[in-house]
């Protein structure tokens, strides 16, 4: 399985429950239709009493290859999310994984 | 379930591969004994052709609740592992993490 995860700092003028919403409303109804996807989870960061975190989330996918999610970004499905990420995210951080589960 | 994320940037000094290693070995072995650890995976970031990510590796704990993580890391198998973290990393960001497998 190949994994990826996304660093998402929201859109400033939005509070933190507005992207929580948005992002586990519309942006995953979206994104999980994007072919190939074998597995999707989504990490809302709790706020911390004093301070802002640098993200307000965090979204892991799994797809079977490299060459899978590739085709997954370039699908129809794949710039819609992309496209839609604009609407609540003002960055994203994308990093390439090699997951290991500690027993 | 309680999950933490932890962000970890590499001592400058270190190669990416001795990051990996040093986490993987080293490290997994002091933070896996940690009381009340449900589950635990280590993600290791590959790095892109022409740039350094911000990060190299991301940690991912879970607990049964706030109060389990708390013990946790004041464990004496907590403070060893959190001591050990600057073996390897120059910096780590922690975030309290709400949980979404999207189906």
């Amino acid at each position: 399985m190949f994994k990826i995860m996304i660093l998402l700092t929201k859109k400033q003028a939005m509070s933190d429950d507005d992207f929580a919403r948005y992002l586990l409303g519309e942006h995953v109804s979206v994104a999980k239709k994007m072919p190939g996807l074998r597995k999707y989870v989504v990490n809302i960061v709790q706020k911390p009493p004093n301070r802002e975190p640098e993200y307000q989330g965090v979204s892991e996918l799994w797809f079977d290859d490299r060459e899978s999610m590739k085709k997954a970004f370039s699908s129809t499905q794949g710039s819609l999310a992309q496209k839609d990420t604009e609407n609540f995210a003002s960055k994203s951080i994308t990093l390439f994984i090699d997951e290991h589960e500690i027993n």
